[in-house]
């Protein structure tokens, strides 16, 4: 059960502390707090673990602390949508808005090879009017004889560029918490001159004490990609993890499933799971169209499959894309043959506009509204 | 290796009997006749089979009888793309023109449980000026104790129904070659009201010996769907089985892969492989969103995921849709929670035109073209 | 509800009348009549279909036709084990008894490719002291363009060597239900030198025509594979195909799942599936090594892939074995390379005796009685 | 290339000077340093990484220093095996040897419930004459509202219980680094009665980061297990990320897949891979037959799938079981149905028994070593 209290409610007031004294008599019941910070107020909830059957709604309903009670169904207690649960899909950073409504596009370099690039990719955004992007500077690698990433040496250039280009947001891989302490010590040292998105890869969806530990700090959001060997309900409550420990600020993708089965692409694409997420959880969805297709073919229409890929995602709704651009894809060091190149951009950017169009003309379609 | 001949070739002129003599001297050199029927002419096709490697080109285009040659990869003989094989990826059927670069309805019964279900079907469909519908009469089922269609008992009315509201093609499902036989006479006993497109359900799509079969019939176009357990190369290759037999007026259908990475929809959707296939062959790529996605659950955005599944497909360049509707799902004897209600059927046909709108701008965008 | 009635009972009895009599009464119940040929005496099971729940156990074990009782759980009606029910999961066929409590070796020539690999294979086993083997005829193929095995053109010489070294039993592949003709034809035409289990295949499993075909002959038994992309629940399902139809002699072969999980090997290899399939039905179950692992790799104890994974399948109380042998399996038309040589059938044959009396011995201690 | 260096030689020595300046020598060419523990002797490896095709073998073989070179293949430097490398496979611990030619049974709890608990498995472990066991303290839960492990709380009691009943060494997962830390501390506060070996588990098989901590660390063996969603391939590579940085005491688990094609089994059982890792790599192989079957169902034989799938691993020749004990497996609060009960422990060993004699007797027929 989750109690959502009055916005911006002082813990010294009355109302409060009768709520604690209500609260310290229930028996067998735990008690969490979280605080969610949302764009124009403060929310505090209670989260009531136990055995809540037994408790009373009216009981709850009527302590004048309480604005609002949700009786959580079993899954996906913190980001599950439970009934009459009219809490918010969304969050903000570093100036943007994060919603199961909205769109962000993160195109960027798969893996910062050398501060040229860089420089090349944020002089490209810039260009064409973006301020999110991606950069991995942490690259997990099936093999240990790989190049394994740059590591926190990139990080001061790269965060330096951002800021030199008006990128807001970095989506950053992180394998493990050192690497956290890493980027906020050099946004420190360099000013604090962007934002970082911490994203946590594939191989890392289980990796639960990562999980925990990203979850307690509440300055960066979390990009959770889904692991690909296991069901997306397994996924999802790995995203419980993160919440459970105070960050709600998270968003999941969606980067394809291993199987054969997704041959010719490097991997069985899945985003036709983006209108499930959004049904069963309040998380905004992320596609990443790169991992998914792997290569650069295109059909006979002309059209590159990564292009088309990414249009069946947002025109399903998706409201993130990760996407690797590189300036010479044949010199990337990791996952070149995927990497589209900085003069694709404006056709990118172009060709989501278009499939984003058609998905929010489909969906003020009035038949949309009156069939719920 | 492939010989296109002129147009309209006659066999009885003296080019063709030059062409056949010299075919004849070519040692451990099989050859066969395909005879393709376009919209506007007769394309005869000469297959040479065998160690083709040490023939030559350029004699062979120096033959009179001879338009253009085409070496073949060793992949998809018949349907693959080809080095230089610009034959056309359409055919014509009905009047109508199946092709990779326009897009046909099929909305329709899963299964036909009475006459009555298929007049309110029927009638929907001429009300929203459809032509083409799909239809279950032979129905495989996982238990033999389910219920297993109608079979030719409900032919002759499904067809006359048709006729009556001006439907043109009919998809039904076959599973066994005196299907063909039964859809034969009762078209026949009927007065051929209207056209029939064989489907061939995934269950059978390495029945080599069904698909022979049906590939030597030239009467009715086929629709292949993909099999579920084989990869996309294997299920292609099937398709080969038609087209060697005589028969390249096909349909390949995406329907869903059976694993549980796709819960919670009935299957994991393989939509991305709309521009793989289309790609890959020449054949127009069919979407089946009703088994893919098996219920009627709608995201957060209010819109059911069987819509924003075939949007998925639709975006991409998918050239047919299979969808099913029925008057009263609740009462429908087969796949009844995947079904769409016939007030449902303009919604849906306004939510594909959207996208098909949005599909064809993202074509005719310039750098689309320069791009190739 | 199935009643088994008294062995050999008199269609033309007294007691028989009233049976038919008393169902005949029963409202909503339709009523099927199955006959078991056992070893020692015939067995006449009635199948009850319908609302049998609202039907007394008690009134129906009265009928002085009746011996017994069974009310079938929704799975497998057939071929399931039911509470109570103590029918055999055994049938004999050329003086051979098939059984879940024995062990039966096929090994054969993949695809008949000549009378010369024929007769040297037939030799082999007769020399090994073996009267069951393996002959592919008919051969399904992923290409069109790949040899398709030599029919029924290969099967006078294939049942006459049979005969001539003492084979009761081929295990043939059918795809097709002239197939089934053109075997009894030859049969025929050769004096019934042998006998023939008829295999349906992996592509096959789902041909719900071609196994009602097979079914409702009672002549050969029957070898089912497992459908390589569906789930066991759904390969059982068809056996229900077979049976329903009214032929019972069934053996369910595992022979590996298709997926890229299972590399190195070519296909997952399922045998785990051995005592599940023995717990939810009364077929034998027959594993096929060398589709499931492909190959004639070694492990570091110096045994072959091959040896292991029979042995896996044989220590779990597999009952029947299908292994491909060539005698010079270089020049092998189909599947070469996971063939074994005729030098290594004895070690064969060796290795899964010291693992069948392991089996032996652990299923003769005595705290797997009492476990039960 | 590998260089194996003569045994216990010294790193003051004249020749491993002259091998030093050597290599210095080289250029493009990286060093590492390996030092692996014999039972009877050090053996120092020197592991040369670039562009070493250009490198001369007989220029190698010719320094004093050097015993044997070894060309290693692109795949698993450093525990595969390649050609001429004649390295063992196999390690010493705690007085007991780990190798691909014994078997060593790690019986246990998957988690510690309770001192209780613990004292009554150790008791049966030491009436059985077991040396070894499985205890579970970290314990990784897809959801963050299960049971989670009594963690660093219970290892006092659950060392100090070993080394009362005579136990030298205990599998134990840990999902963070700072649980090795715990482990070291509690070994030592309680005086060392007991050995550990680190146990990482399918969801962190790519935490890469876990990997290199428990690598850098040479006190504790690893044991690893198979990664639930990629290929075999990907988790071996997996377990050179622990030999590369040092430490090579490795035993790698096979505990099944996660897909539904293993229903009716918890997991896809995949122990037809043991003899395929023994080939690739010089690892002794595991296998976790509890939570593959997940289940106490028997077979139609009176056995339990647990103790077939266990026979299934072992008559392949699998060098560790690790399996679920419980005094009471309904009241065990982690995976209680897949525990085998107390007074079941001499049935398994009893079993396990059997199965290993038919293995060690296959392994010695002649035909095998002359096969090879």
């Amino acid at each position: 059960m989750i109690l959502i209290l009055k916005p911006n409610i002082d813990a010294d007031s009355r109302e409060y502390k009768r709520l604690e004294s209500y609260l310290v008599g229930l028996r067998g019941i735990e008690t969490r707090i979280h605080k969610v910070q949302g764009a124009l107020q403060q929310i505090t909830e209670v989260h009531l673990i136990g055995n809540t059957a037994a408790l009373s709604l009216d009981e709850m309903r009527a302590l004048p602390a309480v604005e609002h009670v949700i009786r959580v169904s079993e899954e996906y207690r913190m980001l599950g949508r439970h009934k009459d649960d009219s809490r918010p899909a969304e969050f903000n950073y570093q100036g943007l808005t994060f919603s199961q409504d909205n769109l962000h596009i993160f195109a960027g370099l798969c893996a910062v090879d050398s501060a040229a690039s860089v420089e090349e990719m944020m002089k490209a955004l810039k260009a064409n009017g973006q301020v999110c992007t991606r950069m991995g500077a942490y690259k997990p690698r099936t093999s240990p004889y790989s190049f394994q990433g740059h590591g926190k040496k990139c990080l001061p250039y790269v965060f330096e560029l951002a800021g030199k280009y008006g990128i807001k947001v970095i989506a950053m891989e992180i394998t493990h918490e050192s690497h956290l302490d890493e980027i906020c010590e050099a946004l420190e040292t360099t000013g604090q001159p962007t934002g970082v998105m911490l994203q946590i890869g594939t191989r890392n969806t289980q990796n639960f004490e990562l999980l925990k530990i990203v979850g307690r700090q509440q300055e960066f959001p979390v990009l959770l990609k889904r692991g690909f060997g296991i069901t997306l309900d397994e996924s999802l409550h790995a995203a419980e993890y993160l919440a459970s420990e105070g960050n709600q600020r998270i968003i999941f993708a969606l980067r394809g499933m291993k199987t054969n089965i997704g041959d010719p692409h490097r991997n069985m694409v899945d985003f036709a799971h983006v209108p499930a997420v959004k049904r069963l959880t309040r998380m905004p969805v992320c596609i990443d169209p790169s991992h998914s297709v792997g290569s650069r073919h295109r059909s006979s229409d002309g059209i590159l499959d990564l292009f088309h890929i990414t249009a069946q995602g947002v025109i399903a709704g998706a409201n993130m894309i990760l996407v690797d651009f590189h300036p010479d894809p044949r010199s990337a060091v990791v996952d070149g043959p995927q990497a589209l190149r900085l003069d694709e951009l404006s056709h990118f950017l172009d060709d989501v506009h278009i499939v984003r169009q058609a998905y929010e003309t489909r969906r003020s379609r009035t038949y949309v509204a009156t069939a719920k």
